[in-house]
């Protein structure tokens, strides 16, 4: 008995939902993927961050998530694919075009492929149905909503769109707010409310509670589907011993005026879920997340590789 | 002295507009840029074969000659790059896209860049100007018309596009006749008038009759263009002893009821040029050439290389 649960932990009928937005919600759907029966796990995945480049319709969060389920993601930097080439990148920046943003030559299809079913009238949540069931995946990826959202945040530059802050401009800048252009026109889509209503266990990932989670909860209409739904929630601290493991989450809570730690986020998601994972580091915290009404859990929450994945997976579905 | 014109036989003032559809004509193109001082050649390219592809604007004539001007086309297909790859093709077809035409991944640049700028509003011919410059081009590449000519034939099976009949079902249809949808709603561009106003020579390129050079000369305006042009005019076979040196020429001949010779090519170019190339396999129709009305001049036309195909040029220079 080494403490894990072994394979008869399964619950074949447990149905999970992930709240994910790029590589940290990715990796932590690979180890829910792997922990629950085939077919048992649905993500909802961010779109604020989806932009146009040269035509095609760029979904990065959604790209991410789908390619680490396929096992297809460069192991290295999360995000892109394995073995990945960059002719056609190449090529663009010799006939002067954009290459801020680099997309790779199989990447590409993804995107072409996706523009062009777009434009035929199909919507972002077929587009990626049908996407995953091209790379064999059972795991459900949905897009947050169907609409077009687009996350923009106010610096001293200005309004950045995501990326412009994000990639382009290497995060460099202060955020001094962020908004969801168009998310009021968004609704959540016939497929999310299901998923919400049909779940034991929703997670919301260790992903940017300001630019990944926070997109999801705003979609009008999801968020009452979460609080109707019978399931129980849990949210895992993307801060850890005060610092994010990736990506530009601990200098937001800062600059938008929250308590750079665990617990600035667990204040964040106070009302929203019912357990609150911090990291091993941050046990200190655990009777001040108590007191926010939530029960706080203490795990081992960096999943440096698939073992801590898994690891960690199993542990959320254990009640 | 070996019969060629040395470099002294440049003459700067002399302007050449060719006639051209792909990789025959892009053959020649190449020959007269180099037999021209630099800046003097503008080819004007048959736009009927464009298709849609994944919602790419894919135009074979033009980038067939764009390639081949740069001295970056595949020089075994004579289209395409050279040193192509093919990732993006691949994973496109592993995603269930139709890879009937298969887009090279640094192909595929040309055609994302193409794209956006159209859709951004940009002409066909600005964005070809733009993709000339890129590639460090003086010649100009002109589209015969800035609006959308769809090539279609007319077989046993129905009307097919263009790039259906040739491509995906390989030529094997018999063609009992050829329509250039759109094209009564096209005009000549001002850079097409203008470089026919300007020429003093204007070859037709030994590309196919029907699907290449007619659609030219069918695009309103042009044709009177070229009538009002001082341009010494003069055309080259694509038949060479009664055989097409590529593509389905002579079997269009065949099945749309010219005689299969050189001399068939000539009848449909009586009225519309000064000169008629023969290849010195064809000499004995020299008379009958003349009977139409043309001047018949006999050449070597098969540009097995690029000596073949300055040589050719500057004999077609030459008055």
């Amino acid at each position: 008995m080494n403490g894990l649960p072994g394979p008869e932990d399964k619950n074949p009928a447990s149905r999970c939902v992930l709240l994910s937005g790029g590589v940290g919600g990715a990796r932590m759907a690979e180890g829910l993927q792997r922990a629950l029966a085939p077919g048992r796990l649905s993500v909802l995945v961010n779109t604020g961050d989806d932009f146009e480049l040269l035509g095609l319709r760029v979904c990065p969060d959604l790209d991410t998530v789908l390619y680490t389920l396929a096992d297809r993601a460069n192991p290295d930097q999360g995000w892109g694919l394995r073995d990945e080439t960059w002719e056609c990148m190449q090529a663009l920046a010799e006939l002067g075009a954009p290459s801020w943003f680099r997309l790779g030559d199989r990447d590409l299809a993804t995107h072409l492929v996706r523009t062009e079913a777009l434009k035929r009238g199909r919507s972002l949540t077929g587009v990626m149905a049908d996407l995953a069931r091209a790379l064999g995946l059972e795991t459900r990826i949905l897009p947050m909503c169907d609409e077009a959202v687009r996350t923009r945040v106010r610096t001293r530059e200005g309004l950045l769109d995501f990326q412009d802050y994000f990639v382009r401009r290497g995060q460099r800048d202060r955020v001094l707010e962020v908004e969801f252009a168009g998310i009021r026109q968004a609704q959540a889509t016939r497929e999310v409310q299901e998923a919400l209503a049909q779940a034991d266990l929703v997670v919301l990932a260790p992903s940017n509670p300001f630019v990944s989670i926070a997109p999801i909860l705003q979609v009008p209409g999801l968020r009452r589907s979460l609080e109707e739904s019978a399931a129980r929630t849990i949210a895992v601290s993307p801060i850890v011993g005060g610092r994010a493991l990736k990506g530009p989450a601990a200098a937001m809570l800062e600059s938008l005026g929250h308590e750079l730690s665990a617990l600035g986020v667990a204040r964040l998601y106070s009302g929203v879920v019912d357990e609150f994972v911090l990291d091993l580091e941050d046990e200190r915290l655990a009777p001040a997340v108590a007191s926010l009404g939530m029960r706080p859990r203490v795990l081992p929450t960096v999943m440096s590789g698939p073992p801590e994945r898994l690891a960690l997976a199993r542990a959320l579905i254990r009640p």
